[in-house]
């Protein structure tokens, strides 16, 4: 069986400036990087007909894969296979994890977006542009302490961390500024992963160049000894930071290995972080195809409940219809099966832990829009298995599913799924909110997500979270949505429940106030913002020729 | 008058797609990145007739600025005035710097590289490529240690520091791995920028792929408890290290505001690496052109010795020509003239300061090939100090003198310079090497710079450093070159220095052994390897607008 990467180097592309043209993006619209990567110079104020928005998410993610972003690119093949104009609307994967575990983020199979490589590489510099801007604040930040702190900020309360785009937990809790007079100012400090940074969700909400420089103008940066704000304003160095960051937030275009278009563009994940592509690039999808498919990150619970809550009141736009993808070997492990044992039939296991698709399709139900259960065939599957979970999704969850085999056969294995797609975007329907946006307060907002999406009864804030909480509100941003930082694996905050927990208690460690992106962060369990490399990274396993052949990525 | 980035700004460019074919790179081998930039597979194993090269450097840089890229740019354009085949080979700004210092590293006036913004920001993300490739080695060996540390490695004993291409003193010297168990192993770290890491130089110094690749194996990143060197081939990371930068091994193609062809790859600083653009960039200029022109970094002291005893053997070629690059103002400041009174006539400081010119002609002279002196015109210099500077050259130190004014009238200005350097290329010399390669010891070859090139006369070893020799020869790499870590500004290891001292002592702190690029650095004084940023950065004053117009760049 070829690999993914085999597949990839192999895939017959059509140049950048074809795909461009087919989806009426003009010459002086395009920046192309190589042959077959481009910016794309979108104006989002020129008025246009906007396409239909679909949005792909997914139960809890396992160790077994549920190919979400594998779906999302073969129904858009599927879509582009029935001669409807789509465009995909992904996000850019990360670099640091790429060399911790086996996997990429750019599909697998026959459904993958190209060049592979350079997309799970550097791709067109976005993430690094976004790690440069942040770290050049935090350097003037420093600096500012160091030549006379005129704006009197304590170093003990400077909120703005580094980054980094490594798995790198040795960078988590560290000590800077040590070595005398001349080296800074002796502080604790740390390290996140880039897709973390607060500039990262800036750049993906933002709809504008000059909307991107008012974000970073108000992000904060730290508190004074007498506890007073401090924002980049304070600083002078918006302009700055946005010149670095003026070609990142152009979306990207790639295509798929059938030539969908497909913008990737933005990468936040949707544990740490809002988890959805960006707003431009969404935007680019929908103003040049008639159907715009994106995807958010890990289950619905976390990046399609923030593109709710988060993103469509920026974007102006809901989705006209929500997938969610499931698979039977996920849904066995959510059962109790042995993540060893998957590929032998085992209904029992699937019957017990169907209940967490269940919770997560009642959860996108509450917004009022269409779902639909993509179901992501895997070669393994029993005919007992997918039809148990078929009839399940029709009978007793009294939705539309469908079985989806684009990963190993492509678009044409999603028309069926994409039919139903296109007659779920033509019912009308209302969308509701989770909460009232203008008038919940932080807390009732936190409920809202912990009772009607994740299932659990409470939340309790650790002393920490609730004098920031007390603090978030004295200085006036209790209007602000709430971003969850939970684990990817479980509805609650502990990884390790599976299935559909009851009567849980959701534990925020912390507040955080990110005033560029528009979002109070509550970190929940155990959540860690730099992850680490495991006992054999992928690293180890890859490698590059005299000719420049890659193996071992994927 | 027009500032830099006005100037640039308003060029008409010539789309990249011509600039190659003017210079006979065919379309498969060109990847564009916009529409003004592009990356060359230049394959640099295809036998080619090498065309002449020229190699531009310095007196010691001064507050005055001596504009030696803008010379090199503007004797390129001369050249292209002359309707000769010629490409320039240069280096690469880092980002660091720019939003520390106003001045940029591609040009000024009538005598740039452009995009200059991009050139001066991301450029093709090559320096992005090599801090992550550099940080992800960093990760690999500190989990290496967290996840059971099979190589015995001394985590007080890792010698490979993180970088980040930011001006950043307060990472200079810092305490990792804090927070308990699962957040890696406390030890001391520090961070470089990113131009003084080793993976530079190596990129610098590779002819391939596979060279690039066998010398990352062997990249020495720390001793075992019981003090056996390890190398990155230990740590089987050498494939995912050169996969990170398979795109930025390729030189970059732009263009001068005249179309005169431009390389520019790589960016190692001269003061604490060896200071010159890639071999690579440097084959294809000569490839492409019948007159390739390379510019090493500070004055020749520094830059220029590392290209003659570093890159030459490497490159297999030395140069045809050496023009070594002054100005009345840079001379008078060493003759002691105040900075501040630079535009007001000054015969006795410029006859004072005058002996450095002289000891840089007379250090570029031993290497037998033909040395030339460029004048860079300032409108503020006098007629009186030109012609004395000018005689000066002429009787006195008897080379070639000419006058540039390029800055101000673009290439046709540098004309006369250009025909002289034109006839020395034809004059038949032999190269003479600084030391014997192959015989002299690690002590040897600093004494033959430190009395040959610096005019000093004695080296001396910290007690640190004389461990490390002693380390080093134990090993068996007393063989290897050595590149000096010194200041730009004087020819002592004392910047206050200026002029020609005699009678000094350069002090060694440490000798560091560098097994990837394949040479020894020699810390000498207090030369730091991450530089902080001034009390009011540029960045303050940098700005974008809603339509992408940067203002405050240069």
């Amino acid at each position: 069986m070829k690999t993914d990467v085999e597949i990839s180097q192999e895939a017959k592309m059509t140049s950048i400036t074809a795909i461009a043209k087919k989806l009426g993006i003009k010459d002086e619209e395009l920046e192309q990087y190589g042959n077959y990567k481009a910016k794309v110079n979108f104006d989002p104020s020129a008025p246009r007909t906007d396409g239909k928005l679909i949005l792909v998410t997914s139960i809890n993610p396992t160790a077994a894969g549920e190919g979400k972003t594998t779906v999302t690119i073969g129904l858009g093949d599927a879509f582009t296979e029935l001669h409807k104009k789509v465009a995909l609307a992904l996000r850019e994967p990360s670099l640091g994890p790429v060399m911790g575990m086996k996997g990429g983020a750019t599909g697998g199979g026959y459904a993958q977006v190209i060049p592979m490589e350079d997309i799970n590489l550097h791709f067109t510099g976005d993430f690094h542009a976004l790690t440069e801007a942040h770290n050049t604040l935090s350097a003037l930040i420093d600096n500012h302490i160091q030549h006379g702190n005129e704006l009197n900020l304590d170093p003990r309360q400077v909120t703005w961390k580094r980054v980094m785009d490594v798995n790198d937990r040795e960078l988590r809790q560290i000590v800077v500024g040590l070595g005398g007079r001349t080296s800074g100012v002796p502080r604790q400090d740390g390290f996140d992963i880039t897709v973390a940074s607060e500039l990262m969700a800036i750049l993906c909400l933002s709809n504008s160049l000059s909307d991107l420089k008012n974000r970073i103008s108000r992000i904060l940066i730290g508190y004074t000894y007498d506890r007073k704000p401090v924002y980049v304003s304070d600083l002078h160095v918006q302009g700055a930071l946005t010149l670095l960051l003026k070609d990142a937030i152009k979306p990207n275009l790639v295509q798929t290995l059938e030539h969908t278009p497909a913008f990737i563009h933005g990468g936040p994940f949707a544990n740490i972080a809002h988890g959805c592509n960006s707003i431009l690039a969404t935007k680019a999808a929908l103003a040049y195809g008639d159907y715009a498919i994106t995807e958010a990150g890990f289950g619905s619970d976390l990046g399609a409940e923030k593109f709710m809550d988060i993103v469509a009141p920026r974007l102006k736009k809901t989705p006209d219809c929500v997938v969610v993808v499931a698979t039977v070997r996920a849904l066995k492990l959510n059962g109790g099966a042995d993540k060893h044992d998957l590929n032998t039939e085992n209904l029992s296991a699937l019957k017990k832990g169907i209940v967490n698709l269940k919770r997560h399709v009642e959860g996108m139900q509450q917004y009022g829009k269409p779902v639909i259960v993509a179901v992501n065939k895997f070669a393994t599957d029993s005919d007992d298995e997918l039809t148990y979970l078929l009839n399940y999704v029709r009978n007793d969850l009294k939705v539309t599913g469908e079985i989806i085999n684009s990963w190993a056969q492509g678009g044409k294995a999603g028309v069926e799924l994409a039919r139903k797609v296109i007659t779920a975007c033509d019912q009308p329907a209302d969308f509701h909110e989770l909460y009232n946006h203008e008038e919940s307060t932080v807390l009732e907002k936190m409920q809202a997500i912990v009772t009607r999406i994740y299932g659990g009864d409470n939340i309790e804030l650790s002393h920490k979270a609730q004098l920031a909480l007390k603090r978030i509100e004295k200085m006036g941003y209790g209007h602000l949505p709430v971003c969850m930082a939970k684990t990817q694996y479980s509805f609650t905050d502990n990884a390790k429940q599976l299935g559909a927990p009851d009567n849980f208690t959701i534990h925020v460690s912390d507040l955080q106030l990110k005033l560029g992106a528009g979002f109070i962060v509550a970190l929940t369990g155990k959540i860690l913002t730099m992850p680490g490399l495991p006992s054999h990274p992928a690293a180890l396993d890859m490698d590059i020729d005299e000719n420049g052949r890659i193996t071992g990525l994927f």
